[in-house]
């Protein structure tokens, strides 16, 4: 089995319940005996969270599409080199709560900036670093938001309308379509039990093939 | 004459005189009539200026090359989209400390990012927005440190060594060796006066320019 660590993302609009399966994918990897990290984009680092807090607080000022843009892939590259890849050099597995997929869904697809203008920028920020598995919790925008709401206060993302969370989602389901071998979509609309059923089918498939690599 | 304003920025390593010059320079303009507005980099919208907050400010965590450069960007696109652009249509004169010369100086030169990797990052941005005149007042890194000193105390980026402010002042000379339309070397070892006076004659150079135009 390879020593290196895996990379495990948890992709999803709002309100479709990554923490709570977030907390299951890492139980589940400790009990394969994997030292689990468990961090968070846009953040993950001391500096990438100060640059999470600009990205989400509240503002009068109009955010330009490619600022927004520019600051999630600065918090990316910090959390990347500072903290994602040594970590899996060591042989730890990093699970990751949104990566780059994120911005591809919201920046790409739900602010229409292109899936090819977000490419240019990965290339150029992470030159072909991938999630070596990315789980989807898929769920129609309307349930999701429903949900999102009984957490508390909104930030900036979640005060967009159900419009822009329907592009992020078929934003998400375009790259599910493209790369079926690393996205697996999960039906996230069942109970905890029934979606967390499918996550360990998801998991089990990747573990085997992880194996025998 | 061409009613759009123009774009002058002005560049240079730690303690060449920026501030007591561009001051010089605004007073000219405004004395032939012009509406100018004084702004800077990183910063010049309050968004722009937290993201130079952010970049300024003194830390323990390593900041990632790349990072760094994508803040700078950050904070780029937000001034230049909501600030520099609408101001030059309006037919303002925009007056600037700094712009993407000083990234491919102290990032691509002084970091050794390259100026390749420079050139994509301001492409993906800025498509071709460029300053009309670029003052860069030059000065041996020893005589700049030691007026930088005296201002009081030194920021993240006055803390590296000569050696790296020997790479940006090299950076900043090879572009105004690739573009000497665009970019004057004005020598700022002289007394105040010498040196407004090299900065004046290339002003009514470009004013004679644009007035031809």
């Amino acid at each position: 089995m390879d020593k290196r660590g895996q990379f495990i993302t948890v992709e999803g609009t709002e309100g479709v319940g990554k923490s709570t399966n977030m907390a299951f994918v890492k139980q589940w990897l400790e009990a394969k005996g994997h030292k689990v990290i468990h961090t968070r984009e846009p953040g993950g680092t001391p500096f990438a969270e100060e640059i999470r807090e600009l990205l989400l607080s509240n503002r009068e000022e109009t955010v330009d599409s490619h600022t927004e843009l520019l600051l999630m892939f600065a918090a990316r590259c910090q959390h990347v080199y500072q903290k994602i890849k040594p970590a899996l050099e060591q042989g730890v597995w990093v699970l990751c709560d949104r990566f780059t997929d994120a911005s591809y869904a919201y920046q790409g697809a739900g602010r229409g900036l292109g899936f090819d203008k977000l490419k240019e920028l990965e290339d150029w920020c992470l030159k072909g670093f991938k999630p070596d598995l990315t789980l989807l919790l898929d769920l129609t925008t309307e349930v999701g938001l429903e949900r999102a709401k009984k957490r508390g206060p909104v930030d900036r993302f979640e005060q967009e309308k159900v419009d822009f969370f329907n592009k992020v989602r078929e934003g998400y389901l375009k790259i599910a379509q493209a790369e079926p071998d690393r996205m697996k979509v999960i039906d996230a609309s069942g109970s905890v039990e029934v979606v967390q059923k499918h996550i360990e089918q998801s998991l089990i498939s990747f573990y085997q093939k992880v194996q025998s690599a």
